[in-house]
């Protein structure tokens, strides 16, 4: 199972005691400050050291003009500040003895030959003082077990089971809404940036050891050590999913990445290959990528690929169904005595054979409680797609609405609602069967946040749902595939 | 370009002037309660005619025992009553003079031998007084020009260009907060349910005349009248962009319909060549289906397909030129001349090539203004895919964060973005060039909003985005083989 997790380098790295951050001011206009305002005010607990070559205080901290003048080495130094006075400062860490440094600062390899040459600069720098760094040209970490967010977006949601490495600082720092709005908590995010020192092939080590991270998503615009990252990956996907969304494999792509983070990227083909080889799911895009890590990172696995499909509305019901068959899932309809049974809990037009539809209607108890229960413990069934979450957001409309005219029972709506779900959420572990949502409401509504919040995922589409749970039966599949080896 | 709209039977069902209402009461359990509430609280204007057996009142408006009473013949009556009790007040509001009926209630084709019996019986009926209606088994209709919602969900987005037919009532109704959500407004939606009479045929005539349309999406589980459907939608797609959903072309999908709405469908491939024969975009879920139609709504088609990708970030940049070379648009290099005229611009380590990517910085005017003139201007391009929508949400959450420690000028900031996006959303007019954004905020952010509801759609990933782009261009080349015939 890999190596214990303090051994790695990026332990000391995401859980640094102390920080030591140059490049930010007093003024917003400097990302660095807006960066330091993430560490300082986000919630992290240890020590901050800003170093700043005038003020006396940033950010309500006590400043020093370098390194050199701090009372301790702190475990981790951050730089956001002008290339050319990189390389000095990282002389000055090693000689303070920090051996943990973020290079935010980009103009490197991505810029060409010269910025290679001033990257072999920087490495020549970090082994003279055993320093392992991360970057340059990145935006750095997020390890929300000790609520330390480097970056300098606010992270807006709660912890969670995905770990995310990515070559692009932007997939771990602007999706930050995007991940609250759909409720996904990261464990640990990292922005590998040029990847000059720490690479890819470590963070996935450092992830695999980590006992909050459940699910691990790449983006990748090209790997620098792919005969390391093989056996890497495949070392890990027997016990823990990884996902992957690859982009150097068009033309354009290619481009675009050695223009980004200076990689060279590969044919579409080989990557394609390399993934299976290692037991690694491709997303073919940013939806399938945080979906599906969403979906393994809190999820059972089926244990085969025969879905139930419980809907209070046909549409759906018919959009999961087709997109089932569409990926490798199957939607047996039941045999007579279930259907006879579901047939007596519903209304007279609801369809019992499955997919279930139970018409629109409000029974809550019904959609939530009754026909899971009686479907969920069916052993010839491994998981279920539902669609139904109509919480308190649709009565709140309706009584601006009716303002008076008729009376909406808000509280006991919102009562029934809550009962409904807290017996809801608990299915997945009762009964060891996946269930994956989908509801054309977000998190809004508090019903859909409630659900998601207690570890069911709930999409915006019928289809996005199907295809996460198809990620759940892949990787069941992977995961048999290399235990039996 | 199709029949006047006036002379299609959906003209006075979708534009009455006075409407009957069958089965609401004062009891919000009713869904039909819930329905007269959304006509009656939700803008419309014309004259409703609650008709009860027994209240006198039904919300506040003057109720009558049965349509015979009412002081005239309305040009709608909608029924969601027990299905027993359909038939008989069909009968009343033929002999009233009623032309148009919207039948909600269910237990009709979709429940077998039996149901399609009690539809042949509603057709003889309408037959005998000429009244043609909608359903049964279906949801009503929406119509955003005069704020008429027969709906149970509430109408929470302005009016827009998207008309919808959908066999699902689900997906005009529960699909209405997803689609305030992505800023999607619809012109007209109706669910055909069953299709006992007015059938979708009919529907697409109508929009296809309707010029509040610009785009029609279909949700299809299987068609009644294929040849009907084939000349009409051939006779529509040179002029106005038709986007299906078909979910009826797999077994699972197949039997959903079949008890969802009595449909049958046919294979898959079947309609895979019927659409391309048709020349309509074949979306793989809802979410191209909405996505599509929302930008072939509202942006100009692209000339050609070269594309600029434009980005303050290069991940999203690199994710948007990858996607666009898988979905045959080109993301060519520009010349040196036009690379030294945007390096100039540019701070030094941002890349001029395309994608450009001017890497993180506050520069609104650079990117809202100087680069898409710069850019779109060049006759060799043809539309440009844009990440960098940096809204004020983000610096609320910095203002509550700083909490004083650091000034953050947020009214600056506000109205600089404000002024910045102003300029950029008409562009596509001024170059007769479409432009297509991603942004991982959605419309609680200001900035997405504004651009949003100014014609530009933005998508929450860089996928989404360059595949709406890539249903334009599908679109342009459609639309000029079928001129050139």
């Amino acid at each position: 199972m890999g190596t214990k997790v303090s051994e790695n380098p990026l332990y000391r790295l995401l859980c640094p005691k102390s920080i030591a951050f140059f490049g930010a001011s007093n003024s917003i206009e400097n990302v660095g400050t807006s960066q330091l305002l993430n560490i300082v005010k986000g919630g992290y607990q240890g020590k901050v050291y800003p170093v700043h070559p005038k003020e006396k205080y940033v950010l309500g901290l006590k400043a020093h003009p370098t390194v050199m003048e701090l009372p301790e080495p702190p475990d981790v130094a951050i730089m956001v500040i002008p290339n050319h006075a990189v390389s000095e400062s990282l002389e000055q860490c090693g000689r303070k003895g920090i051996s943990r440094v973020i290079i935010i600062t980009a103009g490197y390899g991505e810029m060409g030959p010269e910025g290679h040459q001033l990257e072999a600069q920087l490495m020549e720098i970090a082994s003279k003082y055993g320093i392992r760094f991360l970057g340059p040209n990145c935006i750095g970490v997020i390890n929300s077990e000790i609520s330390l967010n480097t970056t300098w977006f606010a992270h807006l949601y709660k912890p969670g089971h995905v770990g995310i490495v990515s070559q692009s600082g932007s997939y771990v720092t602007q999706t930050l809404p995007y991940f609250a709005n759909m409720g996904l908590g990261i464990s640990k995010a990292i922005s590998v940036g040029n990847q000059a020192d720490i690479d890819m092939v470590e963070c996935l080590e450092y992830l695999a050891a980590d006992s909050q991270t459940k699910a691990i998503a790449l983006y990748i615009e090209g790997l620098k050590r792919p005969r390391d990252f093989i056996t890497t990956a495949k070392s890990i996907t027997p016990y823990k999913p990884i996902i992957a969304l690859y982009v150097g494999g068009t033309e354009a792509g290619r481009r675009a990445a050695l223009s980004h983070t200076g990689t060279l990227s590969g044919p579409d083909e080989i990557y394609s290959g390399l993934f299976s080889q290692c037991g690694i799911l491709r997303a073919r895009g940013l939806t399938d990528l945080f979906d599906w890590a969403l979906a393994l990172a809190q999820q059972p696995l089926p244990r085969g690929n025969r879905m139930i499909v419980l809907s209070n509305s046909g549409g759906p019901a018919a959009s999961m169904a087709d997109e089932c068959n569409r990926n490798n899932l199957e939607v047996p309809a039941f045999d007579r005595q279930t259907q006879e049974k579901i047939r007596a809990m519903m209304p007279h037009t609801a369809s019992p054979k499955n997919p279930i539809d139970i018409t629109m209607n409000y029974d809550l108890d019904l959609i939530f409680k009754k026909l899971p229960k009686a479907t969920l413990e069916l052993p010839q069934f491994d998981g279920m797609l539902f669609y139904g979450i109509f919480g308190p957001i649709h009565f709140e409309h309706k009584i601006k609405m009716a303002n008076g005219i008729v009376e909406i029972p808000l509280d006991f709506l919102r009562s029934w609602m809550r009962q409904a779900c807290e017996a809801f959420v608990k299915f997945p572990e009762e009964y060891g069967k996946p269930i994956v949502c989908s509801c054309f409401c977000g998190r809004e509504d508090e019903a859909v946040a409630f659900i998601q919040d207690h570890g069911i995922p709930v999409y915006p589409t019928p289809g996005r749902a199907v295809r996460a749970m198809a990620a759940l039966w892949k990787y069941q599949q992977i995961k048999r595939r290399a235990n039996k080896k």
